[in-house]
């Protein structure tokens, strides 16, 4: 009934907070959002396919695509880039579906910058002990990492005030509920569809 | 967690649009909301009872009420006062409950008013043609007041622009989940509860 626009989702927040898990949760019940895909210079595996798992591009065509502001966000990882492409994510919105991107804070951040009209969703740790637990139980840090990592939460904690929304993630169900409430709610913002809605009583 | 004030949430829209009739079923489901109870000068009647009702009041009095301000709106009914008392919609919201007021166009915007952080909620017809029907279903106006009443609505319809959100009511359960989404996000705003979470975390 409504033409309207797709909407661009940020869904961010501290290392282990569980970011990643909520968005698989999320992207289990609402089919319709469409996963951002990166852009990146690393190579191709097996069974990557581009367009689908990332697209890649050699460090030449990336670092134009930087200069061009053709990217969103970007972070350099060992030797390579990875980054989230503004002309797939602006095609995407044209085509009236919504976009959400799962990322770290310090990208979001970047998105801001680039695309202000994003819809910001910071998730928040239930507490930093549990924080903390997350952090340690994936096993793969020192204990000095793990300190250094909650140091480093504390601080993306503080950058909350960029953010539309806040959703604490005490259970994955009651985040991804909360999460589906914010998209619902933002398609029904009046400055979004108010000249949609006036255009079809123009037209009776 | 989180200690949070309560929302005033104000559902409205066009006469025939059906708010009555998305207000009780949501508060079917919606055990928390408080119902904002209406001041007004008409005699109590039997069965009824002072601050369930309504806030009985005499002539005097709320007009007192009215000239100091403490009515977040107001209308003369024949020869009776109808109204929002402030007080009662601040203190139920300091104890940080939602209140829930389901009124006319004309009402919402001395609430807007009065009170601009409420969150306003626009309930739209799904055309023009299905809400003559719904005016003419009633089956208590003449076809002059029929048509008075549509084209009532059609300059209601325009006052869009000052409301937060707007929900079709093609279906009442869809519009009821969609009020309910509204409600959900609003407590999920980071302007909202961001200070409390940062208090949280200085605790600890």
């Amino acid at each position: 009934m409504i033409d309207e626009k797709g909407i661009l989702f940020i869904l961010s927040g501290p290392s282990g907070v569980g970011k990643g898990t909520v968005r698989k949760r999320l992207f289990e019940k609402a089919t319709d959002l469409q996963y951002s895909i990166s852009m990146t210079t690393r190579a191709m595996r097996p069974g990557e396919t581009d367009g689908v798992d990332y697209f890649y591009k050699s460090k030449e065509e990336f670092e134009n695509l930087i200069e061009q502001n053709e990217l969103l966000e970007y972070a350099k990882y060992v030797d390579n880039y990875y980054g989230t492409p503004r002309k797939y994510v602006e095609e995407t919105l044209a085509k009236g579906l919504d976009v959400f991107l799962e990322i770290e804070v310090q990208g979001a951040m970047q998105v801001k910058d680039n695309f202000p009209e994003g819809v910001f969703i910071f998730l928040f740790p239930p507490s930093l002990d549990e924080l903390k637990n997350r952090i340690v139980n994936r096993g793969t840090e020192t204990e000095d990492l793990v300190l250094n990592r909650l140091k480093e939460a504390r601080k993306e904690i503080e950058m909350m005030d960029a953010y539309d929304y806040v959703v604490v993630n005490d259970q994955v169900d009651h985040a991804v509920a909360k999460v589906e409430a914010i998209i619902q709610s933002e398609h029904l913002k009046r400055e979004r569809i108010a000249k949609q809605y006036k255009k079809i009583l123009e037209a009776e």
